[in-house]
């Protein structure tokens, strides 16, 4: 594993960029119930970056905290807009191509769908001016192809998936009050107050999370990723 | 102290926050020479922050490594916009004021100019706008005024002081090349090609930097530093 | 029924506003393989949209044809970016709420999620600065809760949901033929040339369709979107 | 007369693209006083778009409602931002010339000094940029040649040729309910409330209006417009 | 006559401001054939305000030179944005609003439609955020009321009116050389190189122009200008 | 010496451009104490502007008056935003070298970072996506070397030197009465009401101010000044 910041420009220079895999981790800060810290969907990031290192040949970006949420009426959380992180990944992506490396993985422990759209869009347009291969996913699209399976139907934020992989990543940063509550409603309505509906921050129950589980579907996640990283990059 | 990131969001409804001091710490990507990391300007800034931490009560924010420079020709050199760096420090700035703190350090370790201006549009904006100090500055503020004292008149970027820092800081990421060509010319000038002025990415001449001289410049630092945190937020 | 624009400004002081759902219709200028039209979003949000207006008092806005696409690499498909349909959905909602309207349903028959989250961003602000009740929703939303139960899992753009509600439509639009070939591959890639992947536009097969499945189909949305209109406007 | 968006992408494939004329109909969601609907730019400028097909190959985009107007303190009126409308008619020409169509005539209904600014800026930035031949005027641009002639001098907004064109070619929208006042005063002002200047919203006396002038109207327009047509794409 | 510049802060603390105008010259650089300096739009703009301090108390602003214009095909036109040019009147109105002036004059020199739209837009914006008067106009929304009269229906850009204007206004800048050629042709068209349609930078004949004409003219603007100013802002 | 806008578009085809230094003259509208003209920052680059051009064949453009100042708690201080800055320094420099100039030299009279970094973000755009050469500084950058030797070392902002150079410059403009008071205290803070630090608007003592210093300082920038732009343009 390299840290693309360790490097310096000379040894930059060395660097091989046809056989290497650039990843880009992003994150959020966001609330996630009172058993997780608010860092958690950046580090679920970062693990996933590190652990495709230990298999792919990899230079990994610093990562990036700084996401897009609308759950910002939960203390400490905090939000950048849209247009914030399109300009961040399409400028970060822009240095990256800069410096010939044509495969590029974005990682997102976040999944919000405005989030999404913003580093999406970002990349889009990369891919459209230049020659590079860009793929861009959350490991929430992979993990919640257990829903009904390892876990229920309706696993959601900082429920079962999510607890049980912190248990297993950052265990000094987990907390064991898991509350649930979910008042409901307001399915399709555009909502500014998350906290109104479900007011401890979890959207599903949490409760009998284990480090166990977490493990189960981190490799999981590892094993499909790694799969289309191969596939698609031709690595 | 405490990294705002390691909360949960009820961990952080507990949070001081009128005798608290919010850091952010901001650096660059950028070439510093054939001896020290790309990460240097951040490696400082958050060796700072986490200085000031052990005399004033604080909360790190997650530290931003991607600034704006003008010496991307240099490998593997990233910058973003000046837009982009404004919009995210705004965003950011934006939601701590909504948790209510009223005293925040921006620390840049990377002091260019459109960099720095970049984060003051977006401070004098939040400053107009709220009720709120903050403070910002390049730790190089502080740092150059030991120049024609302790270090000769033109000790720059990737210089003396800053591998002498560096050597104190992060030890494990300096190299012991330490070249230095300065081809002079073009004062004023709009420059986008810096390589060809200074090849080796040294503005002056790194050589007799000592882990002891960058310890005696970080302790200068932070004693102007910590008067000044001391005097300006009553803290 | 009620059209916005048929109204002159006199007729228009006259309308109620408290019970009353604003609906606006969003579509996309799109191929949706060499069967349908490339107006079939927008049919299908208009379709919706007047249907609502039989069950629930509703003035209907001029639909918008110009949606967010990806799949420009078919002929004849018109795209706008992020910013602009953004831009648009914000300033009509200013509009709406100037007027004094309370209850706004926007209905997208168009999918994409960049499409999705730019409508999403705008109404999030109108929201967050207003006392305004919207609700967001593409029609497929709903339409796909039938996966696996009335037509195969992976029906999708084009398919047999799709084909066979654009029977029930507008069938004067419908051709019979009906290719579809999917090379797969690419998951999570970010892709600019659909044509390579799915050269007949189709995602899925729509061979099958019927105008009995596509009343099926509507009945169902309906049935569903009248309750949700209900339950969270107090209609 | 083809519709753009009944076609399939396939049917667009046999377009002919040289000698075929788009038409983009512009107009505007604005009063015109108690006796016309919100619609009357729009409807006049769809209503041309038609009438050109009829005498030249063309294809006819969806019409734009959604325009900027400054009458936006009268109840009902919808007014997009300079930035908003220039940004769709951009997106949307990009789109067109990228289908390799070279011959454009954007048409507007609506004549408000920004809102034809938007569309034109829109406008130049394609032909500066490309190899197409762009017409945009409003039908008033030759309707008012009628002034002083056929028309008082100050006959204006929803006023005698306006009223008159409605009913000939929209009846069914027109009331006969004609007030007219005006306040005079204010000339050169800039002015965000127009209804203390003429409270009826009409600019000039529309009694008096027929269908037979709206029909006389209607076609010395058309003849007009057909010439400069064939002249300047020769069609 | 007060240059605004010309005070220290403390001399400005004792302006009156209740029956002061504020005058904002704006004008542009570009060709005006071959007998007239690239400054005739701006030059004419400054006259006219001079003019008006004669008769106004009035306090006048540097004057705009930086327009928009299309005929940047001539050599030695610059033109500037439309977003430029309103972003420069809007920040330059909120500062003169900001001390607490509430009659403004924006007088322009050059009509171009982009231009006067993008200084329309402007100050469009600060009317409805403020309570503050502005008239805004070109001195050519009256000069060409005496086409058909004192000079031909078809007088146009630096043609009898703007020649002989500047021969009264700044007769050393002014040269005999008057060559009118036009190609006709275009109209409706969008059109990026005017120099093909009038080469020598002239719409109508300049040749005629006369000193005693420009009097007239700058009188017959400067009667009808004074009366409106002391009408719309009671001075 | 000639002025850009004097010439027609004629003259200008004459132009010699290889080597011709095109100078725009930037300044600002901000106070200058109680005796200094808030014209100041303008005055000085015009003057530094046409002294260049008795010694290097210049093309002079129209003097930018309207800056970007934090003073703007100073009565009768005028600011433009970062953004109009360099949006209109961009669109000037862009039609600049359309026609074909490869020298170019912006001098600021004011030295703000913010006003400074705007110009310079636009300028290096300009560089990167062509061929030319422009250089930028203000002519403070220059007359600051003498601190600690003609003047003491923390002569700044309305004081010794800008005072002396006013005296130099426009004598007419220049009061005598030259009050300081300077609180001290907020280095480093992000400060939005400087007239709570320096009431008079003096940053240093500006008593002891002679015309004959200011000459003297003119004298000193003006060798310094042109020795750099005949190096750096082969001039």
């Amino acid at each position: 594993m390299v840290n693309w910041t360790d490097l310096t420009f000379e040894d930059f220079k060395k660097l091989n960029r046809d056989n290497v895999l650039v990843i880009l981790p992003v994150g959020s800060i966001e609330e996630h119930g009172p058993h997780l810290p608010l860092s958690s969907d950046t580090d679920q990031a970062i693990f996933v970056a590190n652990k495709i290192s230990e298999k792919i040949e990899s230079v990994i970006l610093p990562s990036i905290y700084y996401g897009n949420t609308d759950l910002d009426d939960f203390e400490g959380t905090i939000t950048v807009s849209f247009d914030t992180l399109r300009s961040l990944i399409y400028d970060i992506l822009l240095s990256v191509i800069k410096w010939k490396f044509t495969k590029i993985l974005i990682i997102s422990g976040h999944a919000g769908s405005i989030h999404m759209a913003a580093i999406r869009d970002a990349a889009i347009k990369i891919v459209r001016e230049n020659t590079v291969k860009i793929m861009f996913l959350s490991d929430y699209d992979i993990a919640y192809e257990l829903r009904g399976n390892l876990v229920p139907e309706n696993d959601s934020h900082a429920g079962l998936i999510e607890t049980s992989r912190m248990m297993a990543i950052r265990p000094d940063l987990v907390k064991k009050d898991t509350k649930f509550l979910f008042h409901g409603k307001g399915k399709y309505m555009i909502i500014d107050n998350y906290s109104s509906i479900y007011p401890y921050g979890t959207l599903s129950d949490p409760s009998g999370a284990t480090r166990e589980l977490g493990e189960k579907v981190n490799e999981y996640i590892m094993e499909k990723l790694i799969k289309l990283i191969k596939e698609n990059f031709s690595l």
